[in-house]
């Protein structure tokens, strides 16, 4: 990214600490400032309001990655799936200039963030990269705004995502399927930095669109703060299961307060077009060790939709016995794959 | 209606304001008087507990629209799919006359209201009307009443539905399939009553029964509150997908305050007997436009479940490229519906 | 159990009143006191973070029912479908001896509390019981701790589920299938205890492993604080609907306060490896009789998935109607089952 502004540029790799008074003064700043009550008078759909962020400029490649994949990245030869992890603050702006190098039509349409028809990324606005075409798609942000009776229209924060909106349909179902989408944060001020963020896309039966002699591993080290961004696509019921770990069922999985009436969950509806986060602890109150993830559908996790979370030692060590269950797993799915036939879907 | 004390008889049509001081003062009513101790201290079950209310005493005729099709309507020959939007407000009851003018056994039957057995509209009960018959049913409703430690013990403001319980199976299987199904809102004292409101149905494959080439437009002018009632209804999953406006995931759409913990989201479950319901200021952030709303189940929105919400000018008049590409995305369906033969699943 | 600590020791039958003094006292202890800066503070992962609380011991009989169904009991021959309803508080600790008296190989797996990879229950970790194997699995639970911003890391509470994770496939979908399972509810000090607790499990197109013939019926009597635990399993998308009640879509089912902002329901997505609760007045607003509850997918109730809540008068006699209610509803129930075969997914 071009910009230092982002969280995307604030350290990372060691656990990110604030003091209260700091975060308590960034609320603050963020609800109490004329510049809310500004945004609320303006005229709807005016630029404007949003205008107090910074403004990011990247440029994403559409690539094929051979085997019938494809996937969005920042550089050329370097798209994967899933795509970059686009971050931003509430009142940011996003200007994403998308490079066709594919021979497909194809287009980026984000979820949760504000755009002009013209960056909306559905042919029906005519919003699409052709083959070999680049074009400058656009994405907003705000904070929530003031209604009546001391209610706010919501700002722009949460765990979002992008997806290609062209390929194959007009929903984009051949681009959604091989690869061409990926998570979108939009923070708010204030908001707990994790020290590392894992993307899982539920696809159809893959995860990530990986075989499932190859599911993702996510790893790190006991006590850091890990934030997941679950993504649902395709056409099929998925519920993210994960071992050992729960969060809040709301805007940052942790609780606003004590008060906060917010069902805490290990195991969540992912369907079409949805998307969720949270942050855990990796390890807390459970220790070290090979942690399953899985779609909980019976027959999905039998069929490979599983996968490691590795809790290491707090120094980055191998917990003693993990690597034998990890073989342990590996074999298992490697089994499954044996009997049930090639699990790639994506062929 | 004939009572014109339900939030259905207040002024529409112009955007509806509120000072901050009246809200707060109903707030106090609504939660601070002897009623409400009261209630909560009188026997359960007590229909007394909720006579603070009005009572609108409606007639809804449900009948055959040809086609194998059934709507309600609130006069003879006025039947439609969905059947008439009903509005409440906590503590208000209805009385509804449903005259079965068809040849089919059928009944009325409400999610989130209070009713005896005699008003469930199901078979089980006895509660449902022979061809040509002419039953009452009465729904009541009812402020939160206090409970130990400070909680409370739910109201009935909710984005709820009606649905026939009897035609077809015990369950009003074909009801709900051809078309016997409708909005029911209560209403809290001091919510922000919208400008319009639009009721989205996914039944099956198709939205408010309609074919796919014919599916729903919702219009509203830019800057306009506007209110949508979603209903899930038939055996199939599905995701209810606004493009360019997105809503906080909790029971107005707004946030109650600053703290409010609730997801802000654009893609949200919709599958049989769910609903829900939430504000956005039409175009506010985006601009105007022909918006897509669709089912995010590709394989659903590929064939036909997506419709247009067509954001006007402020002033009513149509934005420049609207209409090009409202005929875009009509042609787009009606290529499909030739591709996947006729898509109304009503025949 | 073995230990007098847990809720489930405390008087049930009649109905329990708290005072508000007592409830708020309560409240100051689990949230004020030194132990919770204590447990933020500590190391993650260590067991004395959650060593405030009891610790309870139970076994656990894994057993053959025959028609080749299982279940857990926590006495020999006593096993049921589903497994005995186990509580806790935030703080406790279970500790359960599994004993295998089955010729299958099986684990219990739990859902929202704290375990080392030794008691995760997955074969993954090599945490199972093989056939006539006896094995102790130990449940941690701990109360919610600090974090920046003001925020909390969720504690444990929740209505949780348990079980088999081994048997037939890696993921337990034998064991699941064929009924082991059941409901663990972690309570936070200070949480309303119900008069009653039932638990409904939706397992592919069954309640309770039940035949269409014989579904649950549960009972209460008029104005009786009832608590409900749902669970989701197998493969299918379930929604459970409950008729004439409603609940708050949130931690209790009750809302914190008069600003809490969640969605009141009745009507609730209920997926495989799902679960939650709620409590409600029996017939209260609606008065006694014989309501539905049942799978709100068309297809699923009516070949099965309902049953009935049967509120009696609050001096426990029946309802005048309310037998010929029930008659005609297992009358229906039989009728389907003979036209749709036998509904017994079990054998």
């Amino acid at each position: 990214m071009d910009d230092a502004s982002g969280p995307d540029r604030l350290p990372r790799g060691s656990r990110l600490t604030f003091s209260r008074r700091t975060l308590m003064a960034a609320g603050g700043v963020a609800l109490g400032t004329p510049a809310l009550g500004l945004a609320a008078s303006t005229v709807p759909g005016s630029p404007a309001a949003a205008a107090t962020g910074a403004t990011k400029k990247i440029t994403i490649y559409a690539e094929s990655l051979g085997n019938n994949q494809y996937g969005y990245g920042l550089a050329p030869g370097q798209a994967s799936i899933p795509g970059p992890l686009l971050e931003m603050y509430e009142g940011d702006t996003m200007e994403i200039t998308l490079v066709n190098n594919t021979t497909q039509r194809l287009s980026i349409h984000a979820h949760g963030v504000d755009y002009d028809t013209a960056s909306d990324g559905a042919p029906l606005n005519n919003s699409f990269n052709n083959p070999g075409e680049t074009r400058t798609y656009i994405w907003r942000s705000h904070e929530m705004t003031a209604a009546a009776g001391r209610r706010f229209m919501p700002g722009s924060a949460g765990y979002w995502h992008y997806h290609d909106h062209a390929m194959g349909t007009d929903h984009g179902t051949a681009g959604v399927l091989r690869g061409l989408y990926g998570g979108l944060i939009v923070r708010r001020r204030g908001d707990i930095l994790p020290d590392k963020t894992f993307t899982v896309v539920f696809n159809e039966m893959m995860i990530n669109n990986r075989p499932t002699t190859n599911t993702p591993t996510f790893e790190a080290n006991l006590g850091e703060r890990v934030e997941w961004v679950a993504i649902g696509h395709g056409n099929l019921i998925h519920t993210f299961h994960l071992h050992a770990h729960r969060w809040a069922d709301n805007r940052t999985g942790m609780l606003e307060g004590p008060n906060d009436p917010s069902i805490v969950t290990d195991n969540k509806d992912l369907n079409p077009g949805s998307s969720f986060g949270f942050q855990v602890i990796a390890g807390e109150f459970v220790g070290p060790g090979a942690w399953m993830y899985h779609c909980h559908v019976q027959q999905h996790s039998d069929t490979g939709m599983a996968g490691i979370f590795l809790v290491r030692n707090a120094d980055g060590s191998m917990p003693p016995a993990a690597s034998a269950d990890i073989d342990r797993f590996r074999g298992h799915m490697s089994k499954m794959s044996t009997a049930h036939g090639a699990m790639d879907h994506t062929k």
